[in-house]
């Protein structure tokens, strides 16, 4: 077994080839936009008609980039330390996956967003999209976790990621629809490519590794400095790449309010479905943050304080209902077995959101937006806008969003399935121990006991 | 017991309950301001006189928001995780008290702050004056900490956010003070008023949870987070609400060097009062927080670096004293039981930073200030200002804050007193276990035990 | 032995000390700059070149400055947890020669770098120079971590900030080179110094430690939270004080490519050097930020994403391998006993760094840099510039830094060699209990047992 999961050839080969991939095709392809260019932003700057500094789009977006950063990291990263013994593989890979993501994102949105003369042109905004694209690999990683090896989790970004951006290019340059904060792109997309992933790695003798699968008290802890940065920054994520002004305030602010709304939902409900009525850490730790994804299309928008926050309670009740009661049908009847239970905090509050989005599209008006209209629905003064076509076109968008996310899933989850990874046995699931460094709980005993004789 | 504290339909109820009539509100009550709003943020956009985007609120705003919704929620909820066997409870009510809080603050503040034509209007600013009171509130929540349940909790909650609004509506509208970190409105109001509630429900007893009210090593790491992150966003803080350019900038800077100077004086002081010289966590995790409540009124004025460092030293001796010889005598002379020690941290340094801003206001003259007189002292150009009179008006607020936090808290606390809430028995304070579903000590060390086993 | 170490009079004195001499310097020299000064920025206000809000350089550099923060206090203060039984020392050590550093750094930083009529003008941009001096001295604080008191870190952080800022000024201000990132001024200098030190402190008997030298399975997780701070805030802190606008901008994206090529290579070489091709979380924690170390002067040059990789990658190559093989010899051969391996993280990546700077800045021709060219490197205009003679005043900065940094630390470590500071034995570093109050792992055994029973 050891063999088999021995990491020593497998992951440096992988990294090591990816980067150095990676680094050619940044060489031959990426340039600095016009913001981060020292020629291009200083070109005027003789004439009258200069740019001023404060203009840079870094001003703009950079606090925005890097609160999204630290959901991506810190974010994702903790929020998944909840399993007893796999803290290191938790925050460690999802580390790597999402440095490589980041990286793989930036070439396959930049091909896809539109090139200049053959260049992809990169600035805080890419960071940003970079980030998101990375957010949405995260998200699969939450369903596969603790069954997976690096490796797995390097070649499942290397197809999401590209799948990521082709469906984003669908949605956002050919269908031209709002979806700032990623309700579809980023969570349904990201939600149901990873079940369908685990449902193809499914794993008839996972028992074996139940004793492990879940937390101990300080583990799930560390998981609420995942949760709390996650809630606190996403109006940040939200409202990172609307555009300036009005929007960003706004998206930023409805976001405040539904997570708030949902937050009081998770408690409620958290409570409500426990004999004793007691609250379960995996709601408070996920079905809080659910509000966040499902004003994901529809913040930008005229939602009101008042409509995120029903959206927010709605979203923090059906995911609680999901944990408590679809979770474990969808791994006893589908065979999904859903690790973080990203159905239920991804998922559900994604396709929300997505119709969420769809209704205040088609109810949009130029009486509640003004001249605003055009700064939130792109393609206005093109003419070939009217609200219910919108409405139509982003429903639309979930189609197609659901459509490739289940497609591609299906085809990495039998990539994945090649026994050349490295994957864990079902005896070892959940366990650090196998691709780290981990001193034995014996030994941590015999530390301290020699630690206290010697005081 | 079980049953007496059973939350199924206590909490659920009172949460749903609350959640409805807040969504209803803010229906009828809430609307998005000039900056928040599509069409009135673009009204003269297609006009000469447009504004630029650059100038809406969020962009001078936004940062220090997330700076102060860190501390509110990463920042109050982790310092409370010192207790060995409360760190569900601690980050976990803290996140519900202030989810909620932040949605009643908005409506209490929007009604005593001017509505305008009978509407709330909400932005940026308006998320920072929430996130302030829910601040207060959690401030007293420190005061009893471990002794309440999560109901009795949302019931404080409801009565100190209401109150809080009538205390800053008296001191910033008719008063006219300054307070823009809130020493009076926010540290000495939550402080005294959670004193208050403490005292009403003063337990005799609680000797039989003694064992718990303490700490384990890890659960001091945990706490520390907060206590940093509190210490280095209180620049933020203090700074978020002045107005733009000079005094934000010069409020951030006076409160940095104020807890850097407090920060030595809490270690000078810890290891002074030992008879080992060993210095204890409980003080650094909170004396070396005091010197930004002690600045959060005078913060925004001329006080100088210089003036700051005095302030802050003066604020972790104080509170490192209070700590080590106050509070016992607090709990023995006239049953308070602090388990934060709030009266440390928040209390007398929130007085201390009450009067150095009553001095700092009655020195003020336009010599030191020039033409940013009338930008930290808004009723200047009024001419009803002087500064004597000023520094007494400060120096009233301190009073009236006292007056309100002692009253309410008296109220709040007989309130709260009620049979009805599910309260902890003596016997099951600080402790988790009761509210949430926790694996006991046994269970954990089997799971360990099989997880070495399986090796 | 408890005597010896005893804080009691020592610590108390020393900070107080320091803490009343800071405030007299500041008192005597310190003023408000003019985005800080209420009279100054508000001069012209009534005329038509009044100045706008946006302007004032706290809206550029706020945001910036905050993550520098987060990196000093989180950043440092808990990567430096690792160790098994010295979390509080790392986090409360940490915060307190931070505090007090950036309060000494402001003057002798202000003291060099130009003094207006006899006064240190100070602002946001002093608050991130303070901090990024103190980021030096953190550095050295990780060679020494576990065999100092923080008596001796007090007089290290003395004699430290006073020797950076005298490098930092023949630097910057007589040598006119670029170092916007630090990765000579911050990284090599405080690597250098601190592995002096250390030296000279070389313990034969340190075996006696050994048992405590090490990490436990929660201490390593929170140093994950420090290591991923300091990782995602990183593009901040390179890019803090370059000039604004395109500077800015570009040096946060280059350093955010070099720190993701980075992790790949950390996780590549970190599986590749073990037998069983397990993870070593001692090189993710560290080597993973070894790219941010050395884009830290060419980071704000025309770098481009592609040459930000390699250098990253190549950093986080030689990071580990350091651990992996150079830091054994170190310790064995040349009497280095450091702690975190700052030689890894900080000093080979930080020499590595200036390599770069000076071959990127040798390279830079206006065809590249256009109108930028002046913005980058700030003695273009004045015409004693060309690239060649920029490229090798780089690299003399590199060599002055090592001399400076090798001196200043023999002979602060030979001044810390006093047997006055309440050093800890031999048998007792790494450990804890000497310094802080600590409940024995037997006292925590007992309450937890309590606690079980009375369930």
């Amino acid at each position: 077994m050891a063999e088999s999961t021995n990491m020593r050839l497998r992951l440096p080969l992988l990294c090591i080839i990816l980067e150095v991939i990676l680094i050619i095709l940044f060489g031959t392809l990426v340039e600095y936009n016009d913001d981060t260019h020292a020629k291009l932003w200083n070109e005027n700057r003789t004439d009258s008609a200069t740019r001023n500094d404060h203009e840079n789009e870094f001003y703009y977006r950079y606090p925005s980039f890097q609160d999204v950063h630290v959901m991506i990291f810190v974010g994702f990263g903790f929020l998944m330390t909840f399993l007893q013994r796999y803290g290191f593989s938790s925050v460690g890979f999802n580390f790597l996956i999402a440095a490589f993501s980041l990286q793989w994102a930036t070439l396959m949105q930049g091909f896809f967003h539109g090139l200049h003369h053959g260049k992809i042109h990169v600035g805080v905004t890419s960071m940003i999209n970079a980030d998101f694209c990375t957010g949405s690999v995260l998200i699969s990683f939450g369903a596969v976790l603790g069954k997976t090896s690096p490796v797995q989790l390097l070649v499942m970004a290397i197809f999401e990621v590209t799948l990521f951006a082709v469906n984003e290019f669908i949605l956002l340059s050919i269908l031209g629809v709002n979806d700032a904060g990623g309700s579809m792109t980023i969570h349904t997309f990201g939600a149901y490519f990873g079940l369908m992933v685990t449902r193809v790695l499914y794993r008839p003798n996972l028992d074996k590794s139940k004793h492990r699968n879940s937390s101990v008290y300080h583990s799930d802890l560390f998981a609420m400095i995942g949760t709390i940065y996650l809630w606190m920054f996403w109006p940040s994520f939200n409202s990172a790449i609307t555009n300036y002004g009005d929007p960003q305030h706004r998206t930023a602010m409805n976001t405040y309010y539904s997570l708030a709304a949902c937050t009081l939902a998770t408690f409620a409900f958290s409570a409500l479905v426990n004999p004793e009525g007691k609250l379960d850490m995996v709601h408070i730790q996920n079905a809080a943050l659910a509000g966040g994804v499902a004003v994901g299309t529809a913040g930008e928008m005229m939602l009101t304080a008042f409509g995120s926050m029903i959206v927010g309670f709605l979203a923090g009740t059906i995911s609680v209902l999901g944990y408590k009661y679809l979770t474990p049908v969808l791994e006893s009847k589908l065979k999904i077995q859903d690790t973080c239970g990203i159905h239920n905090l991804h998922g559900m509050p994604g396709v929300l959101g997505a119709v969420v989005g769809a209704v205040t599209a088609a109810l949009a008006s130029p009486d509640v937006y003004g001249h605003g209209l055009q700064r939130v629905f792109a393609d206005v003064e093109t003419g070939k806008w009217n609200p219910q076509s919108r409405g139509g076109f982003q429903a639309i968008s979930l189609a197609v969003t659901l459509g490739m996310a289940l497609f591609g899933g299906l085809i990495t989850g039998f990539i994945l399935k090649l026994p050349i990874y490295g994957a864990p046995p079902d005896t070892h699931c959940f366990e650090d121990g196998l691709y780290w460094e981990v001193k034995t709980f014996q030994n941590n005993i015999e530390n301290v006991q020699q630690t206290c004789d010697s005081l």
